[in-house]
C-alpha cells in the first residue's frame, strides 16, 4: 500500500515530488476524454523510471503470439494496445543544457488532477546555477472536440536567463510490452509549415494511420524556429527571462486517426483540427472543457459526506471510468487500463459486461449501454470462428477472453480455452439491459443472435456423463483463475443452464411479438422447435454440485477435497498469494482469488433465499484473498445484502481506494479501469441496494457508520432519479417529467414527477 | 506413415533419393558412441530442407525460458542440446561451382546404416556437363577412441574433369530450436598448422569449451591448401580426375571438450587425438569400428526369424540406444533424441529410469545401470533446491520434469509443477535395480538419501480431506498428459503411497544391516522413528480411487464423467488428435495419451491379480491413442501377459518401427531414443514374459505367429543367459560359469553354467 495522495473531495493531489512514486502518480492523474488518453508523463526530458504511455481508442497492434509451447486452438497474436504520439513533448534548455527533471532538486513540487474540470496541472520549482525556476502547466484532452489536445506552459526566473523551449512531437514510441521488442509503427513522416508541424505513422499489419499536427502560441513572444528529425517536429523557442515576465507558451495538437477519418483527408483534418484549437485559444478551451465536465458530472456524480476519502475514492473511479469510455462508438469499448498504461493488452474482457454496465445503464443514456452490447453483435461472426477454432461447429460462438476486433488474443489455455462463463456474462448482460431500460425492441433486433450462437455453444461443450445422469460441463476455469481446468464449476454449469433457459423464452418471446423476424431467424439461422427443446432439456438436466448437506453449492466437484482453511490461516508473508506461491501451490490451495460461487449468487440473486446466500457467503467469502481487482466490489454488494455493514464498508474501501491506495502494488501499471464500476456498484447496489423487481427501481438502502450521507442519481428509463441516504432515512427527488413507482424495503411507493418521497431506513 | 526403409535385418537402407524425406532419413541413419553423435546430414552443400545437427554428450545451453504468461515457480532457462561444429563438411566443386546436391539430378543414390558395424554410407552418381560424376562415402564415430571421427571421400568421373574439394570445419552452427534466435557459441577461433586445422568455440554462460582438429590424406594426392575463416578453417584439394583413377581422401577429426578435459590442454590433447587417427588410417580404424560393434552386439543383440521387418526394427532400437548412451559416465543420460535432433531439449526425462533401466541393466554391466541411478543421487541436492523453488520445504525432493545439470528445464505449469510422478520412477528404479541385480549395497550408500528426499516430498504433497476422510493428492498430472490438473491421478497416488512405505522399509533394512550408517542419516537427515511412522501412516491413508463396483482404478476423481467413447469412436481426420484437436476438447475426452493407470499395473503388477489386470487393461487400452512413443510398449507387455497374442503383436510393431515406419509423423525432427528400450521390453518382459520372483529371472513365453523364433541375451548378476523361443518350446543357453535358478511358467528349474535347458511354450 502506498497512501501519499492527497485527500479532497475533487482532486488527486501529490504535494511534493518521490521518484519512486513517479510511475504510480503518471497512472492516479492519466487523462483522456474517451477515445484517446495519456498517462501523467512529465513533459521535460525525464530519465527516472516512467512508463512512457499516450493511447488511441481503437488503434491497436496485433503482436505475434509468444508461448513456451504451443497448444492447437492459440490465437495467432496477442492486441495490444499501443503507445502513440507523443504530443506534451518539450524540451528545455538552461543555457544549452537540456534539463533532466531526474537529475534536478525541487524546491517545490505540486501536482494534480482536478477531477470535477478534466485538468492536469503541475507547478514546480527548482534551482539552477543560482538561479530559481518555476514552471506551471496545465493540459487536457477536450471533450468537446475529440481530436483536440491543449497544453499551458509557463516558466518564469528569479533572475535574467537564457533558456530554451523546444515544443515537439514525437512518434519515435515503443511499447513496453512488446513481445518479440519489436517497433509497432513505420511510415514515420514529419514536417513543417509556417504555423504548423506534423508528425505521422501507420501501425505496422493493421495499417492504421495516425497523424498529429501541432501548433504553438506565446503571449510574449512570435517567434520561433521550427526542427525536424524523422519521427519528430519542433517549434523551438528561444527566450530570454527576466525576473518581471513569466514566458507563457500555448501547444495545440490535433491527433487524428484513420480509425475515424480517411487516410487521405487525415493531413487536411488534422491541419482544420489544429488551426481551430489554436482559433479558440487555450483559455476559451479550458472554460468549455470544465463545462463539458460539469455536464457528465451531472449525471454520474456521487457525494459523500462525513468521509472524504471515500469521496475522493468515488469520483476518482468515475471520473476515469468516464474519460475511458463514452459509449459514442459502437466499436469502442472498456479497457482493462483504460488510457492508463500498456498491460493486459486488448480492450475488452467479460468486465465490460459484468460490472462495467449497470454503471453506464444507470448513469448515462441507454443508446450507449447499448453500444456496450451492440459491440458484442459486432462481433458474433468472429465468436462463431472462435469456437471453430477450437472444434465447435453449427454456429455455436465463443466470445473472446480478451479482444480488439473480435478476435480472440489471450493464450493461455486455462483461460482462452476455458473460462468460457464469459458467454454466460454476455448473455446475462441482454437480460440485464432489457430487465433496466425495458428496450426488449433490442431482443429482436441484436440480442437473439448472440443468445442463439451461445446457447448453440452450451450445447455443443456440455457433455453426458453415465455416472452422474446428468450433463456435466469438464475441463473449465471459472471466474476464480486460482483453480483451472476444474469439473462442473458450479458458477459456469448454472450460467450454462440459465443461458439455455432464457435463450428458449426469448425465442418464444420474439416469435409472438415479432413473427416475421422469428420467421426470418428461423431461416437464416435454421432455428428449429427440436433444437430449443433440446435446449430446455439439457438445461434442465445440468448438474449442479452441492454439498451432502445441499447447503453449499461447490465451486466444483473437487472443492471439498481441498484442506479447510481461511484467509486467517494465512500468514503475512504468504500474502498476495500470487506474489509469494508457486502455481501449483495456488492451485491446489483452496484460497479464492475473486467472488466464484458468490458471482452467481450476486447475478442470480432473486433464485436464492436469503439463508442460501449467507451460508454460501460465509463459506466462501473467508478463503477469498480478493487479488483480482473485480472482487471486493461483488462481495461488498452481497454482505451489504446481507446486513454484514463492516464487511461491506471493507470491501467499498478496497475497491475504492484500490489504485488510489495501491493495494495491488501494481497501481505503477496503469489503474484497474474496469473494477472501477464495481465501486459504484457497491454504492448503488450495496448500500442502497439498487435491484428491478417487476420494471420498477427498488431499493434497500443502509449507509455506513463511516458516513453522514451519500447522493447519486439514476437515470431509469425516462426517469431520472436523485437519492439521497442520510442515517435515518431515504429520499428520492424525481428530476424527471415522468412519474415512476419506486420500491423501499419491498414496499411500493410512487414516485412522481418533479416531487420528492422520503423513507425511514430500516433500523 | 512413410515406409520407405528397405527390409533388411542388419542395415537401414534407402535406394533412392528423395529430397522429401531426406529430413526423415537424416534423423534415421545418425550415428554416434556415446560421448557424441549427429544426423545423417550430406557433407556436400546442400540448400533443400535438412536440419543440421553434430552434438557432445552433456555440452549443452541454458536458453531463457520463454512464456506466454509467467507463473511463479518457473525455471530461469531450459538446457538446449547443443548444435556444435559440423566436422563432415566438404564443398565439391566442379570447375568453378560449388556443387549444391540438392540441385543435381542423381543418376543412382544409396544410402546405408550398417548397424552391425556402425558405419554410415552413401553411394551416388550424376552427371554434370556431360560428365557423370561417382562419389562414395562413409563415415562413423570412433567407438574406440571416443573423440575420434572418421570420414572417407571417394569421387571418380567418365571423363577428365577438374574438381577441388575444400573439406572443412565449420563452427558457424546455430541451433533450430533457439528461443531468442541467438547463437549459443561465442569466442569462435580457427588456425592452420601444416597438416593440421583447428576450430574452436566456447559455449555462452556454461563455458563449454570444444575444440576439433582436423588431418586430411589422400593416397592420390598430397597436395593441398589450407583455407581460413573466422569460424571455419579447410583444406583444399585441386583434382584432375581422369576416367581411369579416382580420387580418395580422408579426413581425420579429433573432438575435444572441456566436458572432459582441462581447457588448457583442450588443443594439445586434440592435436593428439587427430595425430593418432590419422597413424591408425581409415581403414584399419574401421575395422576395429566392425570390431567394437561385434562386442556391443554380443550381449545386447535380439534375433528373430521369420520376419524380417520386425528384426530390422528391433536391432535398429537397441542401435540408436547403444550409440546415444555407453554409461561409461555417471553425467550423462539418455536424452530423449539421443544426438538425432534438437527437439525436447534436456537430456534427462522420467523415460530413463521407467523405460530405459531394464535395458541398460539385462544388456549391459551392472556399474553401467547404477551409473543411471548414481546420475539421480548426484542431482539430489538440486532436486531439492527444485522443491524448495515451488514452495517445499524440510529436504523435500522433486526431480526435475527435464534436466540437463539437475535443474528443472521444462516451462509448462501443468508438466513441471503436476506431473510429479517422476518422482515415483525415480523411487522405483532403486527398487528395480536392486531387485535385478541383488546389489543392495547400493540402497544404504546412494539409494537411501534420495528415497527420503522423495519420501519428505509426497508427505508435504499430500493433503487431508475431511470429505474422503483420507489423504488425497489434488493438482496432478498423471503419465497420461492429455489430462491435466487433475485430483487423485490413481497412478501417482498409487506410487506415492508406495514410496513411503517403501522408503520406510528401506531405512529398516539400512538400521539392520548397516547401523553405523543409519546413524549417520540420523545424522545428516535428523531422520526420527517419527518421520517414519508418518510416512506409514501416510501411505497406510492414501485415497485410491476406484470404481463404484470397485473393479476399475480411477485414472483421476473425474475419470466416469467423461463421456463413454472408445478410439474406435473416432474418424480418421480425428487422429492424432493432438494434430487435429483443440487442447481444451483434448482435455475433456476421454482419450488417453499414454499408459496411465496401466503404467502402475505394469510397475506393480505382482500386487494385482489376473482379472483385475484384465479388467482395466479392457476398459483403458481401448481408450488409448497411443500418441506418446512410450505407450505401445507398456500395452504390448501387458497384452502379452494377457495372453492376448495378437493386441501384444500389433503394438510391438507401433514401437518398434515407430521411427522407422514414421507413425507418429514425426521423425524428421529426430527418432524417439527413450521409447526404444520398450521396444526391448516389449519383447523380453513381454513376449518371453521375464520377471524377477525372489531373486529369480522367470520366463512365461510366448510367440507372435508372424515369427519362427527369437532369441536374446540376459546378464543376470553374475550370469549370461541366451534365451531362445521357437514355436513350440524355450531354451535357455547359461553360457556363464555360474549356475542359476530360473522359473519356467512358474516352475523352477536349474540352469547349470555351460549348460541348454528346455521347456514347452504354455499351448
Amino acid at each position: 500500500m502506498k497512501s501519499y495522495i492527497t485527500i479532497h473531495p475533487w482532486k488527486i493531489i501529490e504535494e511534493s515530488f518521490d521518484a519512486e512514486l513517479h510511475p504510480n502518480s503518471e497512472s492516479l492523474m492519466s487523462i483522456g476524454n474517451g477515445r484517446m488518453g495519456q498517462r501523467a508523463n512529465f513533459p521535460e526530458k525525464y530519465s527516472g523510471e516512467s512508463l512512457q504511455g499516450s493511447y488511441i481508442g481503437g488503434v491497436y497492434y496485433p503482436d505475434k503470439t509468444r508461448v513456451g509451447w504451443w497448444k492447437n486452438g492459440y490465437p495467432e497474436y496477442f492486441a495490444k494496445v499501443l503507445n502513440s504520439v507523443n504530443w506534451i513533448g518539450i524540451n528545455l534548455k538552461i543555457g544549452n543544457k537540456t534539463i533532466d527533471l531526474s537529475k534536478v532538486k525541487f524546491q517545490s513540487f505540486y501536482r494534480e488532477l482536478d477531477m470535477q474540470h478534466g485538468i492536469l496541472s503541475r507547478s514546480c520549482s527548482f534551482k539552477k546555477k543560482g538561479i530559481t525556476y518555476i514552471i506551471d502547466t496545465q493540459r487536457f484532452y477536450s471533450q468537446n472536440h475529440k481530436d483536440q489536445c491543449f497544453l499551458r506552459y509557463e516558466i518564469s526566473s528569479d533572475q535574467k536567463a537564457k533558456i530554451e523551449i523546444d515544443a515537439y512531437l514525437d512518434f519515435d514510441v515503443r511499447n513496453s510490452d512488446s513481445n518479440y521488442d519489436e517497433d509497432f509503427w513505420k511510415n514515420h513522416q514529419s514536417k513543417s509549415g509556417k504555423k504548423t508541424s506534423w508528425v505521422r505513422a501507420t501501425t505496422k499489419k493493421t495499417k492504421f494511420d495516425v497523424i498529429a499536427a501541432m501548433r504553438t502560441a506565446s503571449p510574449n513572444q512570435n517567434k520561433f524556429k521550427t526542427k525536424q528529425k524523422d519521427r519528430s517536429a519542433s517549434h523551438v523557442y528561444k527566450v530570454k527571462l527576466t525576473e518581471s515576465d513569466s514566458f507563457i507558451f500555448y501547444k495545440y495538437v490535433g491527433i487524428c486517426s484513420s480509425f475515424y477519418h480517411e487516410p487521405k483527408q487525415l493531413e487536411g483534418i488534422a491541419n482544420d483540427t489544429v488551426k481551430l484549437a489554436e482559433k479558440t485559444g487555450y483559455e476559451e478551451a479550458s472554460k468549455a472543457q470544465a463545462k463539458a465536465w460539469k455536464d457528465i458530472w451531472e449525471n454520474c456524480n456521487i457525494s459523500i459526506t462525513g468521509d472524504e476519502s471515500a469521496q475522493q475514492g468515488i469520483r476518482f473511479n468515475i471520473f476515469q471510468l468516464m474519460q475511458t469510455y463514452n459509449g459514442e462508438d459502437a466499436r469502442l469499448n472498456i479497457g482493462p487500463k483504460g488510457f492508463t498504461g500498456e498491460k493486459y493488452g486488448g480492450s475488452t474482457y467479460w468486465d465490460t459486461e459484468a460490472y462495467c454496465l449497470p454503471f453506464y445503464m444507470s448513469t448515462t443514456s441507454q443508446e450507449i449501454a447499448k453500444n456496450l452490447l451492440v459491440y458484442r453483435h459486432r462481433h458474433l461472426r468472429k465468436a462463431i470462428e472462435n469456437a471453430q477454432l477450437l472444434g465447435f461447429e453449427n454456429g455455436a460462438a465463443l466470445y473472446p477472453m480478451v479482444t480488439m476486433n473480435g478476435e480472440e488474443c489471450h493464450n493461455e489455455w486455462e483461460i482462452t480455452f476455458e473460462e468460457i462463463h464469459r458467454n454466460g456474462a454476455i448473455a446475462y448482460a441482454i437480460y440485464d439491459y432489457i430487465r433496466y431500460t425495458g428496450d426488449d425492441s433490442y431482443l429482436a433486433e441484436y440480442g437473439i443472435d448472440v443468445l442463439t450462437g451461445i446457447a448453440r455453444f452450451w450445447v455443443e461443450r456440455v457433455s453426458y456423463s453415465n455416472a452422474e445422469r446428468k450433463y456435466v460441463i469438464l475441463g473449465v476455469t471459472g471466474p476464480n483463475e486460482y483453480e483451472n481446468n476444474v469439473n462442473n464449476n458450479w458458477y459456469t454449469n448454472y450460467i450454462a443452464k440459465w443461458c439455455l433457459s432464457y435463450t428458449a423464452e426469448c425465442l418464444s418471446s420474439v416469435k409472438a411479438k415479432h413473427p416475421d423476424r422469428y420467421e426470418e431467424l428461423c431461416e437464416t439461422l435454421t432455428i428449429t422447435d427440436e433444437e430449443t427443446k433440446k435446449w430446455k432439456d439439457i438445461s434442465e438436466r445440468i448438474y449442479e454440485p452441492v454439498s451432502k448437506s445441499g447447503g453449499i453449492y461447490l465451486q466444483q466437484d473437487g472443492f471439498l477435497d481441498k484442506e479447510d482453511l481461511t484467509v486467517e490461516d494465512l500468514s503475512d508473508s504468504d500474502r498476495p498469494i500470487n506474489q509469494n506461491w508457486s502455481w501449483d501451490r495456488i492451485l491446489r490451495s483452496p484460497f479464492i482469488k475473486q467472488a466464484d460461487v458468490l458471482q452467481g449468487i450476486y447475478f442470480f440473486e432473486e433464485n436464492f433465499d436469503q439463508e442460501t446466500v449467507e451460508r454460501n457467503f460465509d463459506y466462501y467469502e473467508p478463503k477469498t484473498v480478493h487479488e483480482s481487482s473485480l472482487s471486493p466490489c461483488i462481495h461488498s454488494i452481497l454482505a451489504a445484502k446481507l446486513g454484514k455493514q463492516d464487511k461491506a464498508y471493507e470491501m467499498y474501501l478496497r475497491t475504492a481506494r484500490l489504485d488510489l491506495d495501491d493495494y495491488n502494488n501494481d497501481t505503477e501499471d496503469g489503474c484497474h479501469i474496469t473494477s472501477m464500476a464495481g465501486t459504484w456498484l457497491s454504492i448503488v447496489k450495496g448500500f442502497a441496494g439498487l435491484r428491478i423487481h417487476d420494471g420498477k427501481p427498488a431499493f434497500t438502502p443502509l449507509i455506513p457508520e463511516q458516513w453522514d450521507s451519500y447522493s447519486f442519481k439514476i437515470v431509469f428509463r425516462r426517469s431520472l432519479l436523485e437519492v439521497t441516504v442520510t442515517k435515518t432515512e431515504v429520499t428520492i427527488n424525481n428530476l424527471s417529467d415522468t412519474d415512476l413507482e419506486v420500491v423501499f424495503n419491498g414496499r411500493s411507493r410512487n414516485s412522481d414527477a418533479g416531487s420528492i418521497i422520503t423513507a425511514k431506513l430500516k433500523p
